[in-house]
């Protein structure tokens, strides 16, 4: 980041500004707990055996994916689309993979030239989608690394487990410029499932899919080296298989207001890791008696989870938007003009990508800022 | 624009491209639609004999308000944020209305600044921030025009009409550096209640309450330069006051799929204005019989208003969504893999913000980029 940076137009803070500075709305990392549930991730999946690739469609921030292969131990990153590959291989990530189909012609053969500069892996659930990444592979003169995607239970993306799988893992292992590498069981359904019975039922039924389809391959002769899934509300599942050696999660690293409410096998949130990522806003009209509005609205944060929760302020509810305003029942007028609040994501992923920086905090003054690096890659 | 632009990592399309050639997901514009939208709401405004200022909030690019100045003959523009109108007044953009209050000290220093290379008008709804407003205008040794907002119904900024708008009036009035330009008179709440008997009901409250604040004004020797308030969804009726003298319509150039559920009076849709604006999307996996899932998730619309509605495909509806996915019933799987849709946003305001670019397609054909100039500009 250039210091030469206007504050407003540019950025919203620089270095050495306290957080009282920062112009709001904006996303805040609390630096201190962000590197504890970062560290927590690695002691966590050493104590598995597992490897960890941190998922960055989280994020979307190059700085971030460096800090969780570097100071986390992640084995590399993942992301959802080539446009996010492309901006984080340009950054210098070197081991990438898109944990998602890559259909389209034009974006294949950005794919393919992807694969000449840094490993890049992808899934795949369709033969003449194969067929075309192969194609695409042999014209660049690249290698591209191919995930089957088996649906495992969240109904979206995946071809069947078990012999389909096969089948299409054959085609992948035959196709040149194409590698093989294994698995993707990515059990999206079951992340935020509040009780722990209900995520541990729906994992073990995708836990029982891999393993029938990793025996198939094994009797065909092909070996799985990658076998990947889980997030932050399932990863000690799928850690603890004996199966998994990938595990793919993100919003460990913030935590959102959502994950918070997903229970432990005692009933209890789970503790794991705290809340990190704030949107900070700040108070702007108090005009009308018994409420106060504040700058943060449908620009500033998704709220297709629920909405945000006012941080330490457990009297304070936040729950009418427009696109620009948020409005807090404040029946006491406690609040004035100008005061400040840490309000916690309903979801960190979409609010993260309406934002162009991340302002770095550590004990109330802005120590860095950091690009969303890949905000807006969608196409 | 430069040409130099790489398809895909800087921009979704090129011009003379085909529109089944742009990388999906992004925004498109029907050029003639939003032609026709904005010709038509000059000959509504015309007609009324009000003027047009137009809501940059809602597609916040300056090639588009430049647009809705220049051939829909708006008198200015509208916008919510400094950052917003700081990307505006930088694109050339020379008569804008911030219709918000603006609080925070460093960010009334920056409006300061802006009045200097322009003409700027605020809102204010508090004593003290009219105070603050006047100390900036004067430091800088600029003139800032300020509306004050009443609240009349919409429960969210606002002071109360009569007497306190009155005595704020005259405080703006009073206070160097400042100008008294008239009222900020917002339904908000009205724009989007589906039968006209309900608008027409809230916004007649309305009417009455800039009666009342204009009489008293008047007698104070105070007039109004600006009454100013009104959208999509009610610009008729604000605009047939004989008290409003600019309306500020936003969602007409591009109308979303929240607005189109907007009766008129004789219980139909209103059909003043056409779908203008698309997300386009691409089917990425139909492995899962029964449904395709598309690649346009939350980060590609926002979904705060209901999901998109696909565009002339009454058979096919859109309702899963997760980050970077959208699932499609399709029962009789018509989709094949790589088809293309249109996609009407649910909420146009916040969709168009979730990116960097407007391909703008005639015949098919992409005829220009238009950057989103203030996208991401809430601080």
């Amino acid at each position: 980041m250039s210091e030469a940076m206007e504050v407003g137009y540019d950025v919203p803070a620089l270095p050495d500004m306290t957080e009282a500075e920062v112009q709001t709305p904006c996303l805040a990392i609390d630096l201190e707990p962000f590197e504890r549930n970062v560290s927590r991730m690695r002691e966590i999946c050493e104590g598995l055996g597992v490897r960890h690739r941190a998922h960055g469609k989280m994020h979307r921030s190059a700085d971030i994916a460096r800090y969780q292969i570097e100071a986390g131990g992640a084995c590399g990153i993942c992301c959802q689309k080539v446009s996010e590959a492309e901006a984080f291989q340009r950054a210098g990530l070197a081991d990438i993979l898109i944990t998602n189909q890559v259909t389209e012609p034009a974006k294949i053969d950005r794919l393919a030239r992807l694969a000449g500069r840094g490993r890049i892996i992808v899934c795949a659930d369709d033969p003449a989608n194969v067929a075309a990444i192969s194609e695409a592979a042999q014209r660049r003169g690249t290698q591209i690394e191919v995930l089957v995607e088996i649906e495992c239970g969240a109904g979206r993306c995946g071809i069947a487990p078990g012999a389909p799988a096969v089948t299409l893992a054959k085609a992948i292992d035959a196709a040149p410029g194409l590698r093989f590498s294994g698995l993707q069981a990515y059990q999206g359904g079951a992340q935020h499932k509040r009780p722990f019975s209900e995520r541990q039922a729906l994992v073990e039924a995708a836990i029982a899919d891999v393993r029938t389809t990793v025996d198939l391959l094994s009797a065909a002769g092909l070996a799985c080296d990658i076998i990947g899934g889980a997030g932050t509300g399932t990863y000690n599942l799928e850690g603890a298989s004996g199966l998994y050696n990938e595990l793919q999660c993100g919003s460990y690293a913030f935590m959102d207001a959502d994950y918070a409410k997903v229970l432990d096998q005692a009933g209890q949130p789970i503790s794991e890791f705290e809340h990190a990522l704030f949107v900070l806003t700040s108070v702007m009209s108090t005009a009308v008696p018994g409420q106060a509005v504040c700058d943060a609205g449908l620009k500033a944060h998704s709220i297709d989870s629920g909405p945000p929760v006012v941080f330490g302020r457990p009297g304070l509810g936040i729950g009418k938007f427009s696109d620009e305003h948020g409005v807090i029942a404040d029946p006491e007028n406690t609040l004035k003009l100008n005061d400040r609040l840490r309000l916690v994501p309903g979801h960190c992923d979409p609010t993260c990508n309406l934002h162009d920086w991340y302002v770095g905090i550590r004990n109330g003054v802005v120590e860095t800022l950091w690009p969303v690096t890949a905000r807006g890659k969608g196409y």
